[in-house]
């Protein structure tokens, strides 16, 4: 399928826009509440619930499901694998955030557990988190990529191929592939990188962006041209990490699709 | 009993500033830290406490007692009922805010079962969580009402006699009932309903409120005039969600008794 | 051993840019993200774990360990256990916040096993927390300091003499001591009282300079002033607590070994 990136994003933020679909998140604790916000300001509405008691009634009410591991219990993953099921079984896709896989065992066989008993449409995480997942040698110091060895592109394809999803890296550059596809993306700002839960926050629009797009690629590719373009807009206005942290915010609610197909600084390989 | 709403919601503040009430809430993970913020911007003074071995200790020294299922837990719904039967001992007054009842059963039961096991002084709620508790049909997309049927003054009054409790609905204009009276509050502004726990800051101002105001009607429309006004205040400062957030907390704490009683568009029925 | 306080607080500044340590929290739920992004904005990389599962092998990358039990609950007492220990063998830092000690019985109980079964590099809190730890008389409302019986500075040096600790009370003037030493600190600002969660952060800040610093009083001393300097930077740029929350993680990150040096307002007793 070939396609042409000036008419990839905008269309679907259109839709999100349209349809307000129900984002629920089984997420950690420590950008909870960004992820409500930023998934309101593209234009969906967020839930989080993780009691097993009733996250399956839940997803069932959702576009996406969004699973993050960022401060993982046993109990969550539970919920994880109940909601995950029943998401599957619905066809509402899912994205899992792998944070911190490669950081400590737990965190890298809970992201390998969930990507083997559910069928997870995209993987979103740093250049060493994926590559801990593929068994690529790399550092991750806490929840953050020092160091991964290898060329980014070959480990995002290899990634795509090994985990049967569409998989993105997300950096200077954000990299996302499936089996057969390679979408580069950049757009985004170094103050990005200043604030914690960014990348939280790009798998929450990614997940926003899935709820509405046929393609899981497509998807990953307009939730990453919106948060990057979203950083562009706010830096200016910012003073540091603090104030550009609620102009972000600001900066999606203010993104429209012709914004998005402007801005947009993604190409296909 | 007559009340003139000018004199209502503007001493009550005052009255916070010069007490400091402890409000202990047990609460959602995704606004705690909004709901802690804005409760000192009144005047208050916050303390999140959901360990079964202190709840009962802890809401022995509060002036009034938060109870929000957003993110709901076996554990914690009986440390709220601890809590809330130390709270009722103690003649302290509990506020109930029943997020996404009517989603799913655990929530629309877990509000159910508090109202039932516990004396509640108000619930505070979207018009289709309210509506839930009722019976009323509606639609709860996650925690955001979509829709319900029926006319809200009459679910505001219908809910107030049937659960026994002053009941506020908030929304474009806020309804708050008890019995035998209807109050609507009028502030407020379209920003509110962009940023996720605006409802939940709410219940905690009337948390505030109901701590030093013997008539929980009218602790409920000073709680709601505050919210209301403060989003008046910060709309025209702010560029988006984000950065209203922080000029709403910022119009708390500016707020005083001249402001509360200039500004508010309470009226009685 | 003798310091002049002006090289105190900003070589180590420099050094935690320079080194990026990892800080390992297990941390209360209400002002998660703001030690987060506090820890981010100073130079260092913050991770928030706490599963019984893999703390052990967390601390273990870490270069200090924050254990503040602003939301306790039993399994994340046994989680700071099992970390404290790891970090005690591994000669690994750890800083104790024991957020609200004299509200309840729980918390008091938990800070002093805590510093019974880990070596505590430094502990801080406000005065009545401090207070409650030695059995000095006070009010903790909640989390907050109402009032506290004798003089600060022996509080303080009582209070690190029998425990062993240095100790940090923070307050309009902040006091740190050792079992011979006193320093004093007069940065920060009234507003840094008007938001929750501003000693937690100072909490957090402590724990960077920790990870760099061989002595920990300094590092506690180079905590609070980048915290209170910081404070006095945000202050005129804010509206009120909620701007002023934006504006501080701005003046952490401008920050740099000059500012700390001719800002900071140290002395020594």
């Amino acid at each position: 399928m070939e396609q042409t990136p000036t008419n990839i994003p905008g269309h679907l933020l259109t839709a999100i826009r349209e349809r307000k679909p129900l984002i629920h998140h089984i997420t950690n604790m420590v950008v909870m509440n960004d992820t409500a916000n930023i998934t309101l300001a593209i234009g969906a509405l967020p839930v989080m619930a993780h009691a097993i008691e009733e996250v399956e009634e839940m997803v069932g009410l959702a576009g996406a499901l969004v699973l993050n591991i960022g401060t993982l219990s046993p109990s969550q993953v539970e919920a994880m694998l109940r909601a995950g099921k029943q998401a599957n079984a619905k066809g509402i896709p899912i994205i899992l955030d792998p944070v911190g896989a490669g950081a400590t065992r737990l965190r890298t066989e809970t992201a390998l557990r969930l990507l083997s008993e559910l069928q997870i449409a995209v993987v979103r995480g740093n250049a060493s988190e994926i590559g801990a997942l593929i068994g690529v040698a790399g550092e991750t110091r806490g929840v953050e990529a020092i160091s991964v060895s290898g060329d980014p592109e070959s480990i995002v394809r290899n990634a795509a191929r090994e985990l049967g999803s569409v998989v993105a890296i997300t950096g200077v550059r954000d990299l996302v592939a499936d089996a057969t596809r390679l979408a580069r993306v950049d757009n985004g700002h170094p103050l990005l990188a200043t604030i914690t839960g960014s990348g939280c926050m790009a798998t929450s629009l990614i997940g926003a962006f899935l709820a509405v797009a046929p393609d899981p690629l497509e998807a990953a590719v307009g939730g990453l041209v919106a948060m990057g373009l979203a950083g562009e807009m706010a830096a200016p206005r910012s003073g540091g990490p603090g104030t550009f942290r609620s102009h972000l915010l600001d900066a999606i609610a203010a993104l429209d699709e012709a914004a998005m197909n402007q801005g947009q600084k993604a190409n296909f390989a």
